[in-house]
């Protein structure tokens, strides 16, 4: 088994982070976005979408996308439960899981993609027009999650699962974007302090 | 229980066609997106992110986004599986899933809100060059499909699954955003016309 991962990049880091929090550990290859290793020939073979993390099993099965490999090993190694228990909180993790990614980590990746200079040679054509329509979104959605954190501690409930490894990379993803939490949503800087001490955090 | 719905939009048949294969029926109420009734203060109170479908339950719990109220779905009652059975099939499932999420039904609905006049009050500021960017990723997308339909008939394997049902609506979005499936694709027009022959996909 090997994890083809980028050590700078959001996506991989999710799969990094929720292997942590189960203890598992994955044989890591990187891939060198900045010298573009995942448009090769080779690596468009393995994922012909040309994104990392892809995860290769012995007999040759790739499983590629950050949240269909953390399936891959929840449904391996169920413990410790990081998508839900049960059929509510199942959906309830989804639920957050996606708004965290689709709300708020796409949008910050677009402001990135679309307005940084080193992204010019990799994002073809930049539009920032695009870049500037994310930006009021992720502060709406900033102000959404801050309300719902009011009430608990972590993103979609009483129990750290995969929607806080999602919420706490998109964070962190502001920095390079130009980005940040504005002071007033101090539920989501409580939150994202907690979940940044975690040991996983680091991975 | 009860399903906010909405009959023309892409994201609420999701929903629907799921439980058309999984035998449920669940009342629906349909919210009229062009009368904007998903962004009045009463819908975003239900859901702050003012978008379809949203599942509300008997005692008031909400579950928005699609793929969450599957996951629902699917864990209240697993027959017949459609998110995948043991680690791979899982894994390989949720990849295609989330291909034919990320990867063809958002760069087509990027084309049609950034392009179409209809959408021009409810896509504030619409991008046309970020519709325009987003066109040749769909025909990429399509030529990796065709490729990977070449050996079996479903999208993620031998087994239709949820990845089927996000494909076939996002092949059906493409209409609207004046788009169309490349003749040479022939694998993706054989696959789509037997998914869509399929009772669930009137639904």
């Amino acid at each position: 088994m090997k994890l083809y991962d980028s050590a700078r990049a959001p996506n991989p880091r999710r799969v990094r982070v929720f292997l942590a929090e189960k203890g598992i550990t994955v044989p890591l290859e990187q891939v060198d976005l900045v010298a573009l290793a995942h448009k090769t020939e080779a690596f468009t073979a393995i994922n012909p979408i040309q994104r990392v993390p892809v995860l290769v099993l012995d007999d040759g099965a790739v499983i590629a996308e950050s949240m269909a490999i953390c399936r891959y090993f929840e449904a391996l190694q169920p413990e410790p439960v990081l998508f839900g228990r049960g059929a509510l909180e199942v959906g309830q993790i989804e639920m957050w899981n996606r708004w965290l990614e689709l709300q708020l980590l796409l949008p910050i990746s677009h402001v990135f993609r679309h307005s940084h200079p080193a992204m010019a040679t990799r994002e073809i054509p930049q539009v920032p027009a695009w870049a500037e329509a994310n930006k009021p979104r992720i502060e709406d959605f900033l102000g959404i999650f801050d309300r719902a954190l009011a009430s608990r501690p972590f993103a979609a409930g009483d129990r750290y699962s995969v929607a806080d490894i999602t919420g706490m990379i998109a964070v962190d993803f502001m920095k390079p974007a130009k980005l940040a939490v504005p002071e007033a949503c101090a539920h989501v800087r409580r939150w994202h302090a907690a979940v940044s001490a975690r040991p996983s955090a680091g991975a």
